[in-house]
């Protein structure tokens, strides 16, 4: 894929401190992994009857999101050069990539809202916790383009927002009745473990590269790489598959619009589709923001 | 409108080819039409019952936001240089329209959720729709930005989620089934066959001028001017002119929250304003996003 | 808190005339009082029982935004110098907080689904609302940073966006049916009146420093500050106390996904959680976006 490339060359960084050739290759690959994930989920999404592609649908907005975003990363584009706070020798200005926030913008709040759907929380505790995980994005984002130590108090206010979310995705969320069973509860509680513990990761990378300036962006593209491949194309297809038997209708919420006769229309809810169970008889009629 | 201006006096570029003042003059025209559609949609909508003004808000939000563009547009404020990758004689740097870009980003998802609604799709699966606009918008900014040859690679990927879009705007669509009867039907129809012709008409303009560099930045807002003001007042009055009959609760959507006895309140469903068909016992209180 | 600071030290301002010591001990005071508030919201919102919290849920949101904005601002840090177009004796460039629009942007239309959601209006015509708040925001952002004579077009349409607004708040909102009962009206007209009252001040500061140039970016800090103060933690805390005893279920949506048996569930809504009045037979199942 490097061949497309020189990268480097045809957009020239334009900080001290920048990624290399190799950095680059690699970020071809993640971007081929993702644009093929992206492929998958498409096809996967059309065999799915209309009306219960609530998950998919994010995960494919999770997965373009991610594609185009290391489309732009290996093409050595979304970049701007910031004074370091820690020289680290002979550097003097680093790559900042913003873009990768602009990814994490979208896709950590839609991460968050897939997972916490699957409970009982309310959709405005839900919401909110999508809220905080704009605060940890942003301020992640503000702190890496701040030059002087002030950086750290973002950094500060944007693990507090982690410590809100954690509390949610390991605190309240189980706590809450699984409509749709005991499958979905022990999915949810492997799903939010691997969420927490790999959101932790996060941030120790931040204070090596963007932060301390102790790694090189490479090195940073590496390890955030990484991560972004787990909580993305790893993460999403084992989840989906492990909701691929689940009552669809269960969950709660009723994907209202949808008039193929799968679900009640509004006549009172005369209709169930296949792999769905008809509530109650006036429940039939509810509708929801899916 | 152009005594306001000398737009291009006050407000100078600072690119190589930028816009004249016959093309800040042909901008007040279309920011005046535009002005006065906005003005005309607020009377529309005070003249249909509360509760019912879904399509005339999203309208009306396009109108104000494409008003407020075009008038920064012809006050020449909105643009950034970038060395165009073909220079074309003596052409460095050519204005790049951002605010162009912000006024598609707000509207054209508005356009494709106030279509889709009328169709039995789900709320999900429109909102995937709306989310695939907004890469095309975002594309076609970040291709706009970027000097060298990778711009393309940004534009194949905002095609791609065009034809996303289509596949959805005429293959999905049209085969749910419309609630609100043959009339919407056939409404939608022409509708998404309009839509989807025009968005074509989109990208070979965005090849001409912010890729390929061919026509002035002049020409590119005659161009663009056109199709704004095609798929914005033209399209907008003459789609809800064509919904102004329809039963709107039948859209299957309740606009849950009003309660001036138009609708069922939360004590199961009483009362039924005029032109409002009171759905099943208990689906009456049901509530929407709407 | 100035301790911490010499802000202006370590964050050197690039503009001619900027924030002066005094003003970012004030900033500084602001925060603590901002962060106060939100630690306490977040303990008040946890005595309140699960899928009850809406209200509390919008406020936190808009108390930790400003947390950071004011964080941010009293680092002196979010500000671009923008050519003045009065230049008040020896100005050139004055400093433009861009960082209070982005809080802005968040909170205004946040405080207006607040208000207006304890009222009977539908959701559509709420979000148009809060569509208008973001015009008035960007209108202002987007003046602030325009040397010349035409910010004043961009403050022009700021000002029609909020006739928009105040006319909703005042005058349609009170018409609507309050299913809360005659407690939440009152609370609301009073609620209404304030905002409206402080949002005619906003403007006024705005001629007075980013439009005119007239008030030092201290004294801007100090005005906006106040009003900031009362349309946030004072405003927010009475609202909410004043809502402490109302029958939540009463306000026509039910925090629909939330089951820990508090709700009706989706096999027609046996369960009524305490300080609950089940709708009626059918409504029960019916859900909401909240």
């Amino acid at each position: 894929m490097s061949s497309l490339g020189g990268s480097l060359d045809q957009n020239p960084p334009n900080a001290d401190r920048h990624i290399t050739e190799g950095g680059s290759d690699w970020l071809w690959a993640v971007t081929a992994i993702m644009g093929l994930s992206t492929l998958g989920m498409v096809l996967w999404q059309t065999t799915r009857p209309r009306g219960t592609r609530f998950f998919h649908n994010i995960a494919l907005i999770i997965l373009t999101t991610s594609t185009i975003a290391y489309f732009a990363m290996a093409s050595d584009l979304g970049a701007t050069p910031v004074r370091a706070e820690f020289s680290r020798g002979t550097t003097n200005t680093r790559q900042i990539w913003f873009v990768r926030y602009i990814q994490w913008f979208i896709n950590f709040p839609l991460l968050l809202i897939l997972l916490l759907f699957s409970t009982g929380l309310s959709v405005s505790d839900i919401l909110t916790t999508a809220f905080f995980s704009w605060v940890v994005v942003i301020c992640g984002l503000v702190g890496a383009l701040v030059p002087s130590a002030y950086k750290w108090g973002f950094f500060v206010f944007g693990l507090l927002a982690l410590f809100y979310i954690w509390s949610v995705l390991l605190g309240h969320g189980p706590r809450t009745t699984f409509n749709a069973g005991q499958t979905t509860r022990s999915g949810y509680v492997r799903g939010s473990g691997l969420v927490a513990f790999i959101t932790l990761l996060y941030p120790i990378a931040w204070g090596c590269s963007e932060g301390g300036n102790v790694i090189s962006p490479t090195g940073e593209m590496i390890w955030y790489g990484i991560l972004d491949l787990i909580l993305g194309p790893l993460f999403l297809y084992h989840f989906l598959f492990g909701l691929r038997n689940v009552d669809y209708g269960a969950f709660g919420f009723h994907s209202g619009k949808h008039t193929d006769g799968a679900y009640g229309g509004p006549d009172g809810g005369v209709g169930a589709g296949p792999n769905m169970k008809t509530a109650g008889g006036g429940a039939t009629g509810a509708r929801d923001v899916v």
